[in-house]
C-alpha cells in the first residue's frame, strides 16, 4: 500500500544521526529517498560498530528504505549531477555545519532558484542564525547546553546524559515535522521554503515542567532520580533482582500497595497519609519501600501489582523490550534481508496510519548501490557512468 | 504571517501532556485548535503547580494558542455539539485510554462516517492494538518498559528516568508527524484516516544504537554514565564548580586537551595513545581528567577549550539555558500576556520555516474562555448557550 507521502522525492545529504533519522522517517512514510554519499567510505556511520558481515548495524537501522548514490561534491561533475537531481526533487535534507553547502555553491538561495518548489531542510547543532551558529555540535554537548542533563540523574550531584542520542533524534523528528508541514503548505502556495532545525532549539522545547517550575519559582530544578516532583510513591523501587516502577496516583492506590507488600504499618503511618505528606516524607518512604520489596524478584511483584490494579511496570533491558508481546504485536521489530549482512532486525515505524500505512520496505543500501539506476534515469549513458567512476566523481 | 497549516481545524480532546504537546505543535504551525475540556475543572494539568495568579504554568506552556470549549461529553447535548464540531473539522486528537471514545459513541468508525475527511489521531500508552492496549500508562512506566531507563544512568546499578517526560513528548511529536502526513495524503485522496500512536512504540523507535548493538552482539547494553561507548574522552568531566562536557573525536584533539590541562604525562602515556586504547582504559583516564580539571571552575576550562578548538560545553541549569544568547537569538523563549496570569515566559517552537513561520501567537485559554464564540459560530443562540451553562452541558 502507498504511504501518505508516496512518490515524494527526497535528496538526502545527511550523515550519522539527526538528518538520517529525519529521512528514515520520510522513507517509512513513502518518500523516495536518495542518499548522497562520499565515494570514499560514504556516511561516517558506516564505520560505526558493531558490524554484521562487514555492514554497520547502526547504519543499517537508520538508513533502511533509502537508495545510495555516491557523489564527489567537490568535483564539478558531482555538483552538476546533484543539481540535476535537485531540479526534479521535492525535498533536500542536509546536516552540514551552517555555511558548508553555500561554500559548495549549493546553498538554499542557489537551489531554490533552480527549483522554487524545493523544500530545503537544514539540520544543525545551533541553527542557521545566532552567535553559536557555526560551532560544531555533538549530542552530548547539546544535551548539556540544553538543560536536559541538569534535570536527569540520581541526584543533584550527578547530572546525567540520556542513554540514546536524544538531541540528534529530536532534531530528526522536528525536521520531519517542518518538512511535512512545508509539503502541505506547498499544496496551497506552489512554493517550497527553507526549514532550519537546531538541536539546541529542540532540547529547549522538550524541557517540559522544568521551564514552568523555574520561570514561576526562580529556583533551578535538579535531578531527582526516578521520583516524581509532586506525586508519591511514583518511582522505581528495588526488588531482589533489579527495579520496578510503581505509580500510585492517589490514596486508594497507596493503601492497595501497602496491602500487597504487607506493610499495614506504612498505611497507618500519619507521615504517609496524603499524597502531599508522602511527597514531603519521600526520603523516609522510598527506603521503606525498597526494604519491603527487596525480598522478592520483580516478576513476583509485577504480578501482584497487576492483580491489584496498581499501575506498575518493569525496567526492561533491550532484550526484553525486543521480545515483549506488545512490541511484537505492534510490528515494532522488523526483519529485513540485507544483500550483504543477511537477516537484520531493526525497530519499526511508530507512525501507525490506517489507510496509507508507514512501512519499513527495503534494507539500507550498500555504498553506491543505486549509482547506475539513478544516473541512467537522469539521462546519463553507460559510458558516462563508467567515466564518472574512473574519475572518482561517483 | 500565516503558518504552513493555516486554517486547519483541530478538535483537541486531550489532557496533560502527549496529546496537548501534539496539538500545541499544530497550533504553532497555524492550526485553529479548539480544546474540549470537562466543565468541572477542565484538563487535569490545570491543577499542576506551580501556579501564577492561580493559573498553572505547566498548563499555560503546553496549551498556548488554543481555544477552550467546555463540554460534558456524557450529556446528549454535549455530544451533539461535539459532533457538529467534528463535521466541520479537519483533525481530531484524543489521548483517552483505548475504548473510551467508542463508549461515548464517538469512536473513529462513527466520526469518520459523519466526516470522511476527518483525520482522527489517538495517542495512548500502548496503542489501539496488542495485548496491553487497554492498560493505563504513565511516562515513568513507559520509559521503564521501553528500555530507555536500562541504558540511562551513571552505571549498571542505577537505571535512570529522563528528567522530562520524554515518552509523552515523543508520542506528541510522532502524533504530529502522523497527522501532517495524513493531511498531505488527504490532498491526494480526499479522505481522512486514523493515526494510532503508542508511547511504547515511540520509545522503541528512539533506542538508537542500543538496538543495533544488542541485535548483533546478543549482549544487553547497560548505563555507562556520560561516556560514549566507542569514543574517548567524550564525557562529562568534574571541575571545581560542576561538570563540563568534552568531546575529543580524534587523536589531535586528545593531544590538544592534554596541553590545555597541562598534562603532558597523559599525552605520552601509551595507554591513551589511540582512541581504541583510550576507550579501553577509560576507567583510569576519567579519574585522571577529573583530578586535573577539578582545580578550576567550568567557565575557565570552557574558555581555554574554545580557544584551543576542542569541542566542549557547559552542563547548563535551566536558568542558564533560558538566558543563553543563542537560545534568545533563536526566539526560543517567548513572552506572552495571559489575561489572568499576567506575563508568562514559555519555550518557543523549534520548527523554523522561512516562508510560513511557526509562531506562538496567543496565551493558553482560561477554562471555557471561548464557549460563546465557538457556540455562536456553530449556530446556537445566546439563549441556548445560557441553557447549556445552567444545565452544565458547558
Amino acid at each position: 500500500m502507498p504511504g501518505p507521502i508516496d512518490g515524494i522525492k527526497v535528496i538526502d545529504m545527511t550523515r550519522v544521526l539527526a538528518g538520517p533519522f529525519c529521512t528514515m522517517t520520510l522513507a517509512d512514510l513513502g518518500a523516495d529517498v536518495i542518499k548522497i554519499e562520499r565515494p570514499d567510505g560514504g556516511d561516517d556511520s558506516r564505520a560505526f560498530g558493531p558490524h554484521q558481515n562487514g555492514e554497520s548495524a547502526y547504519f543499517m537501522s537508520i538508513n533502511r528504505g533509502k537508495k545510495s548514490l555516491t557523489l564527489d561534491l567537490k568535483s564539478e561533475k558531482g555538483r552538476e549531477i546533484l543539481i540535476k537531481l535537485v531540479s526534479q526533487a521535492d525535498v533536500l535534507v542536509e546536516n552540514f555545519k551552517p555555511g558548508v553547502m553555500k561554500k559548495l555553491g549549493l546553498g538554499y538561495e542557489t537551489l531554490s532558484k533552480i527549483n522554487p518548489r524545493l523544500i530545503y531542510c537544514a539540520s544543525s547543532g545551533f541553527g542557521h542564525s545566532g552567535p553559536y551558529s557555526s560551532r560544531p555540535a555533538y549530542d552530548l554537548i547539546i544535551q548539556g547546553m540544553g538543560g536536559l542533563m541538569s534535570i536527569t540523574g540520581p541526584d543533584a550531584s550527578q547530572p546525567t546524559k540520556v542513554g540514546s542520542s536524544i538531541a540528534d533524534i529530536f532534531a530528526g523528528v522536528f525536521s520531519a515535522i517542518g518538512i511535512l508541514s512545508a509539503l502541505y503548505s506547498r499544496e496551497k502556495t506552489g512554493r517550497g521554503q527553507m526549514v532550519d532545525i537546531a538541536m539546541l532549539d529542540c532540547m529547549v522545547s522538550i524541557l517540559e515542567n522544568a521551564v514552568a517550575r523555574y520561570t514561576v519559582s526562580g529556583v533551578d530544578p535538579v535531578p531527582i532520580g526516578n521520583c516524581h516532583p509532586s506525586i508519591a510513591p511514583f518511582s522505581s523501587i528495588k526488588t531482589s533482582d533489579g527495579f520496578i516502577n510503581v505509580a500510585c496516583g492517589n490514596d486508594s492506590l497507596w493503601k492497595k500497595l501497602c496491602e500487597i507488600i504487607e506493610r499495614p504499618d506504612l498505611a497507618a503511618d500519619a507521615r504517609y497519609e496524603t499524597n502531599h505528606s508522602r511527597c514531603e516524607h519521600m526520603p523516609d518512604l522510598l527506603p521503606a519501600l525498597n526494604e519491603s520489596m527487596r525480598s522478592k524478584p520483580s516478576a513476583y511483584w509485577l504480578e501482584k501489582l497487576e492483580t491489584g490494579h496498581v499501575p506498575a511496570g518493569p525496567i526492561n533491558s533491550i532484550s526484553h523490550v525486543l521480545a515483549d508481546p506488545q512490541v511484537l504485536a505492534r510490528n515494532m521489530l522488523v526483519e529485513l534481508t540485507h544483500p550483504v549482512a543477511g537477516k537484520v532486525k531493526i525497530p519499526g515505524s511508530p507512525v501507525k496510519l490506517s489507510e496509507t500505512p508507514a512501512e519499513v520496505k527495503l534494507p539500507a543500501p550498500v555504498l553506491g548501490q543505486h549509482n547506475e539506476e539513478i544516473l541512467l534515469k537522469l539521462g546519463y549513458t553507460q559510458q558516462q557512468i563508467a567515466d564518472f567512476k574512473s574519475t572518482r566523481v561517483i
